[in-house]
């Protein structure tokens, strides 16, 4: 069952929209580092291509004069193999960073409307915020004043100083009770708007999560297919090289090197 | 079927010797090779472990702040993984590497043996070349005043030209039955030297081409071995990486980065 963010970015500081804001962002910051790891990861498919090749160069200059040439023929055939599955690895990869950065362009693009149209519901929770901080320090300037006036009555103060303090007092009810009425509808605003952006933000994370299990998911199809002919290429090398016995090694040998079949006459 | 050697290397200009040295010699050659093709392989291990870590280092950086987070977590252990092995694989070529560094010193060692024990071989075969050619030549002269002769009597030579000429012919035939008096024990010692020694470059060259694949069946092993635990780590990674479901990861960020379950009060 899927989390709702509507139940969980309220609370006491109003700061949801934030977190859910700066989320979406970090989800670009995701989209631009998964690039990166994807292009690191074409480079080290193409030095290893490069390094390959100097292994088929080795294979290559293997004397082709030994009894063990027809071995360095299989051990180069297999390097060459492998040197091409590097290649192709990195052009695959190469088509997955294109789709890749396409996409982060789009979120990019994305993101900067959301800017713009949410920022209504920013505005809201910037009132929202204003607003809770003034009815609280204006509740507690009256839970302060009402504290200096039981103390005044207790150490039995004068009347005048008692009365002074009671206008006060009634005044900043009076205050108290105006910010609470402007609060009633910033209140509701902020209901509103946030309801409504942890709605967006909600399906724009599940799309932008979605897109990037995706990527992960070609990237490791990729992998598999990848390793499954890099098997195969050592079960090639396998099978030739244990067809290439000792016996057949010297056959071959022999066919291409003997002198002659006659012991010397005359 | 085992081919002989014995049974290739005689003919006409009796350099089967030659061709069975060098081709001992080769295979020393072919050890120097081989020995150059693992370190080249060790060096792309090294390289590959040094470029994952570069991978793991992607990884890591990967913002812990988004939603996706845990997904680098997955990358990031698969890449240290894979780091490990290409430093797993250093460690076992190297292993290798000293093997056949120290089959190639054995080898070495041993041919300066052979080229020392078949040096009788070497003059017993060069004996037979001597002999061979001179008696060739001593042939080829008596053909050659026979045919003169034969000449001299068709066009009615004068007696004496003739008689000198059957003189020379008479001293020709004797000289040719000297060399072939020599050439009988020459090309005895030669059969029978080459006889050893062509037995003893089969038996040098079987044990060789054992050890050399031996070397080479070590390294598949070690190939087939890397490549199921590489296996191992994709399938490790495709495991966790669908139980990280869209559903899964908004429940993670819910859990770290929520701002509180009540509306705002008052």
């Amino acid at each position: 069952m899927t989390v709702e963010f509507i139940d969980y970015f309220w609370g006491d500081k109003n700061n949801g929209f934030d977190v859910l804001y700066h989320n979406m962002k970090f989800g670009s910051l995701a989209t631009k580092e998964l690039l990166d790891f994807f292009r690191e990861k074409a480079n080290i498919e193409e030095q290893n291509s490069r390094l390959m090749s100097k292994l088929v160069h080795k294979a290559s200059t293997g004397t082709l004069n030994s009894t063990f040439a027809p071995i360095w023929t299989i051990l180069r055939t297999s390097a060459e193999k492998l040197t091409a599955l590097h290649l192709q690895m990195v052009q695959k990869i190469t088509e997955l960073i294109k789709d890749v950065t396409k996409y982060a362009d789009e979120l990019h693009k994305k993101h900067k409307n959301v800017k713009e149209e949410e920022s209504p519901t920013l505005e809201a929770v910037q009132a929202m915020q204003t607003s809770t901080a003034a009815l609280q320090k204006a509740r507690d300037l009256y839970m302060a004043k009402v504290a200096e006036l039981e103390k005044l009555r207790k150490d039995n103060a004068s009347q005048k100083d008692i009365e002074k303090l009671e206008t006060k007092i009634k005044k900043l009810q009076e205050d108290y009770k105006t910010l609470l009425d402007k609060h009633g509808p910033i209140k509701a605003e902020f209901e509103r708007r946030m309801t409504q952006a942890c709605k967006r933000f909600q399906e724009i994370e599940e799309g932008h999560l979605r897109q990037m299990r995706e990527f992960l998911s070609t990237y490791l199809e990729l992998l598999q297919n990848n390793h499954d002919m890099v098997g195969q290429v050592h079960s090639d090398f396998k099978r030739q090289f244990l067809d290439m016995t000792v016996d057949k090694l010297l056959e071959q040998f022999v066919l291409n090197k003997y002198t002659g079949l006659e012991k010397p006459g005359s």
